[in-house]
């Protein structure tokens, strides 16, 4: 299967590229902005990837050309650029391919960090009014912490709520997700239920702020 | 120390009956609206305690009666009834009593359950503006699935998230938690961080509702 990761250059795109390539076959696609950008962190991630013996084949490409071959297109970029980015490569997006939306919009105040969702209630809710007819829209990775994901020495034994309102791309996702040691997968409902699982990642924040054992914070139900 | 669980007949208030006289050496006060529910209640308890070679001493009170003497009164009645119990019980309540809230308000709907917080964002902040001066008010339990709560062969490895302006009622609801067995408190800062907790009861609702291998479903931060 051959992977997209818009933003790829960025904390959470590091940490699928690591992982994806490490645990997996998928064909891995990093995009940017700015296609020079996406090669410097290719780059670098091969390298990372070369100290513990894999010898990755990751892709660069601008996010317009990443998304246009892949099957899946995951929407890695600063949640400021969510809607734009989708906008950007909407022309470039085949009919099927998924669009997954890791981002999650807060702020911080004098309690801690809060949620700051746009209409109609989550960023992946915004993404997919955004995004064309066809492209189903599926939530997950909001609430894995990008440092944990981008070291490869941590063990994660973390958990990923997938959201979405098409089946087959909700299990798709499920199984690119599991294929990375120490991910699973869990159904959180439709799209429209994607506001609770964006909700807590401010609440790992808070937990991590307030509780010195912990550094980067995952969550596991049980 | 001495405990008194206002609706200490329903599922939480059960839970926490049964776990702290099984587990601990704090004096239980169990309140009802009618105190002949509460002792009906009592001897319940006190069979299912028996039955696992626990002699648990468990007093039986109406709500205000069980409230005027504890050090720390939980607040376990139905949410839609929380307000009015406390408006019942405050002049009862003595200057430094703790007052817990494990309640969270929500609603069904087509997408699955989502939050209804009262303002000011939660209900625990709800509770606090009816609670006399001189009375903090922590947020605890709002997490733990009453049915693993009761079931005292279930182990639960399950994280409890504590929010509140006054540390020291905070590291004494702290206490009180980590002394049932399975239980780790965690700080998850001031009371107005209130409402990300009451949102994740919500969400553990639907990922049990759309996960088949999950019944009574907690939570573990790591």
């Amino acid at each position: 299967m051959e992977i997209a990761l818009l933003g790829g250059t960025g904390d959470i795109g590091e940490g699928l590229a690591l992982r994806w390539a490490r645990d997996t076959d998928h064909s891995l696609v990093v995009g940017s902005r700015d296609s020079a950008n996406a090669e410097a962190a290719v780059d670098d991630y091969a390298t990372t990837l070369a100290e513990r013996g894999v010898d990755a084949e990751l892709a660069a490409a601008g996010n317009a050309e990443a998304a246009a071959g892949a099957d899946v297109v995951v929407l890695a970029v600063p949640t400021e650029y969510a809607t734009e980015t989708v906008d950007a490569v909407a022309p470039d997006l085949q009919e099927g391919t998924i669009l997954v939306s890791p981002a999650v919009s807060m702020e911080r105040t004098a309690a801690g960090f809060r949620p700051t969702p746009p209409d109609p209630g989550s960023v992946a809710e915004a993404i997919a009014v955004a995004t064309p007819e066809g492209v189903p829209v599926v939530g997950a990775y909001q609430n894995i912490a990008a440092g944990a994901l981008s070291d490869l020495e941590r063990d994660l034994a973390v958990d990923v709520v997938l959201t979405g309102d098409d089946a087959d791309a909700k299990a798709v996702v499920s199984g690119l997700t599991e294929g990375i040691d120490g991910l699973r997968a869990l159904d959180g409902g439709p799209l429209a239920a994607t506001g609770l699982v964006e909700c807590l990642t401010p609440l790992l924040i808070n937990l991590k702020l307030n509780n010195e054992e912990f550094d980067d914070l995952g969550v596991r139900f049980r």
